[in-house]
């Protein structure tokens, strides 16, 4: 159960963070002394994953009840409506953000002496990323079984530890079922137009000894058509009381030609990831990111000056393409309407 | 009917191409001299697409006549042998390139006068090249009028001028179709590896004032769902008996998708594309690059050191998802094992 990868801690008051934008050439790190630099970070990417953004957004409540000189309840209140406004709006689709959000509201939210709230924060903030590991690493059991000795699994984007506090979803799935079985293989979408597959997941494999290749995006057609995909394993950002599931643009294309080709379709996400207040996916709010991120890669110009580009950064895949939803709590399947629900009651 | 681009031309006795890998950014031109440089430009994709290698390869065969300093039809015979063997090995998929071989052969497969063989061979890769263009041109017209007003079009790679002699397959159906109607939209892949769309569609698309956006090879499966594509069209490296279509790698899964949506599909290419020597897709070899196109895009790595990746270039997609095969000849459905016999044989 083991990983190498540190996403986000805490180091004395500072929040760190390994910058995804550079990797896997640079390893650097960014440290984080105030609400609004994290939430620069969660826009920018250089922290990215739904769950990983959870922790990140604990955390940077937690930092701004640190930047805040109040000395009353309510003037630490304000300043923390005022944090939690603007983390809101840094990334509208992933789910945990808002549910981070909500556990910290649920300190803040009841009067207390400021310095206590303040230590209660950060602590909640370390807590969160302790779970989720500890969620990862309970999804990897749950799901490790599914997968035939032997499997070629694709993964899409990266719901790695990257993408999380640690260990990760998908990819804690995957390094569950390596640890049972080494002779699996991982085809990792490059996933475009972040490469967060190509740049990410390719890394961490690596780190791990976990056989990978990757392929373009446009690939994965081709090797289910020859049957050389066993299972599909994917991460989420949001899904909705449907089973309906948010993730990284092309994960529904993914979804189709699973289904198209008989091969299982597995979703892995904490529970926190689970939106009971939309009834199905079409509701789930998508983000359009920056044209820049298509037209060029790094500094790399690939297209004309002045051309039109679509950028949604996410799409939904209907409950209907997915084998199994894996949580902390276990292996979910049709109908997700029941065994979701059933889930959150029992938390 | 304009088109603004030259692909490749002859100016004196040299062979001009413009070089494909750097456009957009750069617009340089690459002159051949003997056909081994024309070899080099078909293998390093300074030219691609296969109606531009077959005219590519007709014009190295004729620069190999003028280079041979043979004085006797045996010897220039044995001469021709060797570059042609030469050119046949730099892309395996591309069925045009062994079709323009064979035009030439029946010129120098007849002994004659070595120096009258040599303006024979310049004036047929003329031809072909003029042919080409007329080709192209008929798609159109025969194609256009399958398209819907103000049509939302996907097309995938690079099937345009500069895939051929000029014009285009693909890009010729949408020039012809953009001609009647100038609401419609085009939707280009960017194309993972080598990023024709991005680089090549857009830009010759941009040139003609044809309106279009730019979306990641994994973004089509979003679009496709919020009803926002009502066609597809390619080109096509090769068309086997039964109408298997083998194209630049992604295409097979965009016919899946505009199948499960109830998209049409369509294929545009010339005769020449079609080898009744195959019975199904099965047997089309699919050529695999090398592993630096996928881990870099222009001088920009993006994968760690030392990952393993798979690069195939090409794959098949079934004729059930192929709703017609647009030829110079006209509107091909099923069963294109009849449909595309009867072509072959009035030629």
């Amino acid at each position: 159960m083991s990983y190498t990868v540190k996403t986000i801690e805490w180091r004395g008051d500072e929040v760190v963070m390994i910058d995804q934008r550079v990797l896997p050439l640079l390893e650097e790190y960014i440290h984080h002394a105030t609400w609004q630099e994290v939430g620069d970070s969660i826009r920018k990417m250089v922290i990215r994953g739904a769950p990983a953004i959870g922790v990140a957004t604990a955390m940077g409540i937690a930092l701004a009840a640190m930047q805040s000189s109040a000395t009353s309840y309510e003037e630490l209140k304000k300043d923390l409506e005022a944090a939690s406004k603007g983390l809101f709006a840094t990334r509208p689709t992933a789910y945990n953000l808002g549910w981070a959000l909500q556990q910290q509201q649920e300190i803040w939210g009841q009067p207390g002496d400021p310095d206590d709230i303040r230590a209660a924060l950060k602590k909640r903030s370390q807590e969160i990323l302790e779970e989720d590991i500890a969620m990862c690493m309970a999804m990897g059991e749950h799901a490790a079984p599914l997968f035939p000795p032997g499997a070629r699994i694709l993964t899409h984007c990266n719901a790695g530890a990257l993408a999380t506090a640690g260990y990760g979803t998908a990819l804690g799935v995957i390094r569950s079922v390596f640890q049972r079985d080494p002779t699996i293989h991982v085809f990792a979408d490059e996933t475009r137009p972040f490469l967060q597959g190509a740049r990410l997941t390719a890394w961490e494999l690596q780190k791990e000894g976990i056989p990978c290749s990757i392929i373009t995006d446009n690939m994965s057609g081709y090797f289910f058509k020859k049957g050389e995909i066993d299972a599909v394993v994917v991460g989420s950002d949001r899904i909705a009381a449907n089973g309906d599931v948010a993730n990284k643009i092309g994960t529904y294309t993914v979804s189709v030609l699973a289904r198209e080709h008989g091969v299982p379709f597995y979703v892995a996400a904490p529970t926190s990831t689970v939106d009971l207040s939309l009834a199905d996916g079409s509701r789930i709010p998508i983000e359009e990111r920056e044209i820049c991120e298509v037209t060029h890669i790094g500094d790399h110009q690939v297209a004309p000056d002045g051309i039109a580009v679509r950028n949604p950064a996410f799409d939904v895949t209907p409950h209907q393409n997915v084998t199994a939803i894996i949580t902390e709590a276990g292996v979910h399947r049709e109908p997700y309407i029941e065994s979701l629900a059933g889930i959150k009651k029992g938390k």
